[in-house]
């Protein structure tokens, strides 16, 4: 007997970024033709961190491939507090600019929470500000955190209902875990938290209908450990010689789930997408 | 037999907010001492709700017994938009006013969200500003929604440990629900949030080792539906023939309590007594 084929439980966040980046892609033409705009985004990045490099120029090719103007502000590891806050008040306030982004994180003698803060909310691309995060808890949802953002639009994508759905989100970060908690309970889900202090991880991650990871734990979540017909995302990344794995034991957890994203494939490339529909949609503000 | 006494159970809010203000009151003698300021709230009511204005009412006689300086700012009914954000404006620029506290529902014509939006950040002293409730995501709590302030304090006067035990908060408000379980998962405890489109309520209250319940449904939570040992609070109120309910069925579910508020005396005054603390602390924000 050959062995089940998987494959139509994956979410496949590639093709669905691809999609989503087609749109975006419209929008744009949308806004250069009929405003005479084109949407800006400035990236920064303090230092030479490779892999800090490797994602900022991820972003920069989703900008080319949606028509999206890209600067890259690469300034030296020794920059300090006030000329990165200068930078940022000069993008601030240039018109041709319409999103920001910080590239996280920032070398440790610098303070990520106060050059965060200065971004003007209006171009706040990654959504942490706290003006956008607080938006996001009374749900008036604008620009917000990206991954949750996706996984989101991914539930929408397959036509998941969230309301009355019991959701589970393990890991508590300001990134991830906090914003998609705030996401699902303003879609009327049943949302619980939880993280490293739980006590029972195991009492919780059985009953979700929606399982959402964000740890960087490998493999942290086994196939006992889920619900028949789950829906799972997967936001953590470990790297272990070379090799990318996710907090979810993929192989043995989709043969559960009803739907499940892959490590590497799955969340990531959203991320991006929707950071492309963020710069998009601080353009559209622009014009209002 | 006697029937047996649970009175050591009550969480006593006035008693509670007794001790606080007494704090509190010393705060503001020590900021008039040494720095020469009276703490300021202004509260602005527009219309002539009884309701409302017998909570206005309590705020001032608050900022009496603690030595805070009340405005209080009553509007006609048939004020305009425009004429509440100048009012708001004005007091934004008040050097002699920390506060501002606009007293909620504003009549239908009026927009709510705008006007709270208006109020500078740092004199919210209800703490509902986007910008506020996204510090308070983030795990950065300065001026925040009173009501679960409330809360976590009596947790700390009563040494109830959080970090690790399972919080269930019933209803999600922006008000109370939805920050409650920020302030929650800030403190490391497993949260879950369940309202009005929970599919089965039961099947969340009963493992709860701090249970928060605010959706105004009367006697919602029976004694078979808490854990024996439980921590409760019950932040809802329901009039009925001039009597007041909370949201939990007091006189049963406190045989299996170890700490539960009642209502009234319970949360209520806590919530006031943090809005004295609030002003204080924007007093003294102010002279940094």
């Amino acid at each position: 007997m050959p062995e089940e084929n998987y494959d139509s439980r994956k979410i496949d966040g590639r093709s669905l970024s691809k999609k989503l980046e087609e749109q975006i892609g419209k929008g744009v033409d949308q806004i250069q033709t009929e405003n005479g705009i084109t949407p800006g985004l400035a990236t920064i990045l303090v230092g030479a961190d490779p892999a800090s490099r490797m994602y900022v120029r991820l972003k920069h090719k989703a900008c080319e491939r949606v028509g999206i103007h890209a600067e890259d502000h690469n300034m030296p590891g020794h920059t300090t507090q006030e000329q990165l806050i200068q930078r940022i008040w000069e993008l601030n306030t240039r018109e041709d600019i319409h999103g920001i982004l910080l590239q996280l994180p920032l070398p440790g003698h610098l303070d990520e929470k106060s050059a965060m803060f200065a971004i003007d909310p209006a171009k706040d691309a990654d959504g942490f500000h706290p003006y956008n995060m607080g938006k996001l808890l009374i749900g008036e949802e604008g620009l917000v955190p990206c991954t949750p953002k996706g996984v989101i639009r991914a539930l929408e994508e397959y036509n998941i209902p969230i309301q009355g759905k019991h959701a589970v989100v393990v890991g508590h970060s300001n990134v991830v875990g906090k914003p998609m908690a705030a996401m699902l309970i303003n879609r009327n889900a049943t949302v619980s938290v939880c993280h490293v202090f739980t006590d029972d991880l195991k009492k919780y991650t059985p009953d979700a209908d929606i399982l959402v990871v964000g740890t960087g734990v490998k493999h942290l979540i086994k196939a006992d450990m889920v619900k028949e017909g789950a829906v799972i995302f997967d936001v953590g990344i470990t790297e272990e010689n070379g090799k990318v794995y996710g907090d979810v034991d993929f192989d043995n957890v989709v043969k559960k789930a009803l739907l499940i994203t892959p490590v590497p494939g799955g969340v990531g490339p959203m991320t991006i997408a929707i950071l492309m529909e963020h710069v998009l949609m601080a353009a559209r503000n622009s014009i209002l």
